[in-house]
């Protein structure tokens, strides 16, 4: 017997027939004789609606209220889940964040979690009862509803999961897992049996939206294992040979749980890349601040930066990376920067940034070199690289994009053997 | 300076727009110093909506998931109407249920008051903050949400204005009053300028569904003064003269609020009563209960009833009028009842119930034998005749009805001068 935490997204619980189809999800777990706690989000299109009307009532509206209209979603989601549980034969309680309760900072709209009491949801769990959570939200100290933000859902189920020290945090969703690339890019992509926090991490700010990053982040500080899964499966299906958690999917866990660690686990793309160059900055203590302070303060996101080394005359370029959409704006806000001394600004829309990810390149060297040596291979150019520990990224032009991954794909061995 | 409680039924929240408008009737009360809670209902159609899903996720269903369900309406329009209100520069805050919080009992969907705490929307008024309130619902002592029930939004109004000590309680609807008659069947109705919880009740029971009976029975109980009026007046329309609220509208009041009492304020009817006699029923102890209590086992609402004095050898004659749609139902539950002696048992659909209704008839003999008379002259035949302390009510045939209000309201002098 385990405990499992089973979390349902918007599209996962759309309408009624969705929800009931979501609900045999659960009571499959529950028939095996396992605890289970459910988290929803709102039907797909509510919180839009929701948001709609204030944005409608105040383009400037208070988040306060904000967060008191749009937690609505998910109320209703979880008392309509609770009674396709009950008609099933399954005992159910619905609970919103202050009923549980869930404890969060007072950013209203973008609140962070601070602490959940485990022990309303550990007494139903106990006496067989399944909690169904409201995801999303939870209560200030002030006594106010507060939202997480979207995508909190994934946030909260692995909070509720951590809480009630669940075995694993199941994450329903619209596909089936996490895979090696996009598979509209690379139709060879083939989903990953399991991955490591850390990877996901990688592969989820670049791009791979299958989960939050705030929801991982949090399972990795809290060891919380969390399996992605598509709630369109069909319930009922036998389990998948040798799985623990019974079907398809992809486990999200600790590297320590990964026995064949591969170099490379995926390949993840992002267009529409700008890039900047200030040419001969001077290169004294302050400078980077004199560059991305600014930037900042437009709020304009900075994705990659590479600074090479001084020459001798005490000056240096930059480089780094930006969306295609705020190139103009930010050209702007360098020329107006002050204190800022460079002898040329200039830059280019249309670049695309391919990035290799795996915990094996911490044990593997010439990751970095391999993966030139496949771009030039293909006659690509690569106009700007920056490297983590687990993470190679390129930046190259856009029309070579698919390209790039789908060689990058074959070279680390990530086709499927059927594809 | 007073201390006013505004509602706002779900058509006058039905959308932003109407919401909007909503809120300039604040604004032109906080503008004239007063301190002012708002109490909504539902944006209309949502409730429907709530309950729809509920029905589709199982037809029964948890009441204490239907109540997490669908309170969440008022949720929605509480946190719109602050949003509204902050963006025309007046400071708001909404409150759930819980957060006031409304106490009630656990009869979810239809609970009752128990008490409210006045603490938090006290402390906001007296900072000369509008807090707005969800009507329709609670929290029970087991921290689960409740709703009241259908029209349980002008209950909560009137209990929040006892709780505060309000001056007033403004109820805003899609009508602009209470009148004589329904003016869709006698175009002369004119509007009342004030009229008695006592009258009010009966006319509310009897059809003018214009406040829900139980927010009437409060009001009364707690002394709370209530003013109905339209939400579709120009909220900057300047006060009418002599009116102490401002505009149109009836005061539903104390009867020492009401100087000249008329003898009949209002005329009311109820269509589709059948009405069913049993002959020559043994008059012995238990006798009614043994003929009504089968029928609310059965959940038959009966309305007017009428038992002749006995006669002589013991046996009387018992009428009583229910819904024609309960009509073959309850011929059924009676023929089935044990204990029950008569020699015959008939009726018939297609009845109408013409009620006179004023405090005035205290005081006044006679009104029964003018009603019987102003009805007689119109040729009408009286089947039943019911009478409380300050109403008389008959049945005739349902194709006199509208003959039989228009004659009556003209009897009475209720028509308007320049109708």
């Amino acid at each position: 017997m385990a405990r499992i935490v089973m979390k349902f997204g918007g599209t996962s619980v759309a309408n009624i027939e969705r929800i009931r189809h979501a609900a045999r999800h659960v009571k499959r777990e529950v028939d095996a004789g396992h605890e289970v706690a459910v988290v929803v989000s709102a039907m797909s299109g509510k919180t839009n609606e929701l948001v709609g009307w204030c944005t409608e009532a105040a383009p400037m509206h208070d988040a306060r209220e904000y967060d008191a209209v749009v937690a609505s979603g998910e109320q209703v989601t979880a008392g309509l889940m609770s009674i396709v549980l009950q008609e099933m034969g399954i005992q159910s309680r619905s609970y919103t964040g202050w009923q549980v309760p869930i404890h969060t900072d007072d950013s209203h709209g973008s609140a962070r979690i601070t602490g959940i009491d485990p022990e309303n949801l550990d007494e139903r769990l106990s006496d067989g009862w399944v909690p169904v959570v409201t995801g999303f939200q939870g209560i200030s100290d002030k006594g106010r509803v507060t939202t997480l933000g979207r995508g909190g859902s994934d946030t909260s189920a692995v909070a509720v999961a951590a809480a009630v020290r669940a075995d694993r945090c199941d994450i329903y969703t619209d596909v089936d897992g996490v895979y090696t690339t996009d598979p509209r890019i690379a139709p060879k992509a083939k989903r990953l049996e399991r991955v490591s926090f850390e990877e996901m991490l990688e592969m989820a700010s670049l791009g791979a939206k299958v989960l939050q990053t705030r929801s991982v982040e949090l399972a990795m500080a809290q060891g919380v294992r969390l399996v992605v899964r598509s709630s369109f499966d069909d319930p009922d299906a036998p389990s998948a040979e040798g799985s623990e958690w019974g079907a398809t999917g992809t486990l999200v866990c600790g590297e320590d749980e990964i026995v064949e660690k591969q170099i490379v686990s995926g390949v993840t793309l992002a267009k529409a890349e700008a890039k900047i160059t200030l040419r001969r900055v001077k290169d004294r203590p302050g400078v980077a601040a004199a560059v991305f302070g600014p930037l900042a303060d437009a709020r304009i996101v900075v994705d990659m930066i590479v600074q090479n080394v001084s020459e001798d005359g005490g000056e240096t370029d930059i480089t780094f990376t930006i969306p295609d959409s705020e190139f103009d704006k930010a050209l702007n806000v360098l020329k107006a920067a002050p204190g800022l001394e460079y002898d040329s600004i200039s830059g280019s829309k249309g670049g695309a940034k391919i990035s290799v990810v795996g915990v094996g390149m911490r044990s593997h060297a010439g990751v970095a070199s391999s993966m030139f040596k496949a771009l030039a291979d293909k006659g690509i150019n690569i106009q700007l690289i920056t490297t983590s520990e687990i993470k190679t990224s390129v930046l190259i032009e856009e029309e070579y994009a698919e390209l790039a991954v789908r060689a990058l794909h074959t070279y680390y061995g990530l086709d499927k053997a059927d594809g």
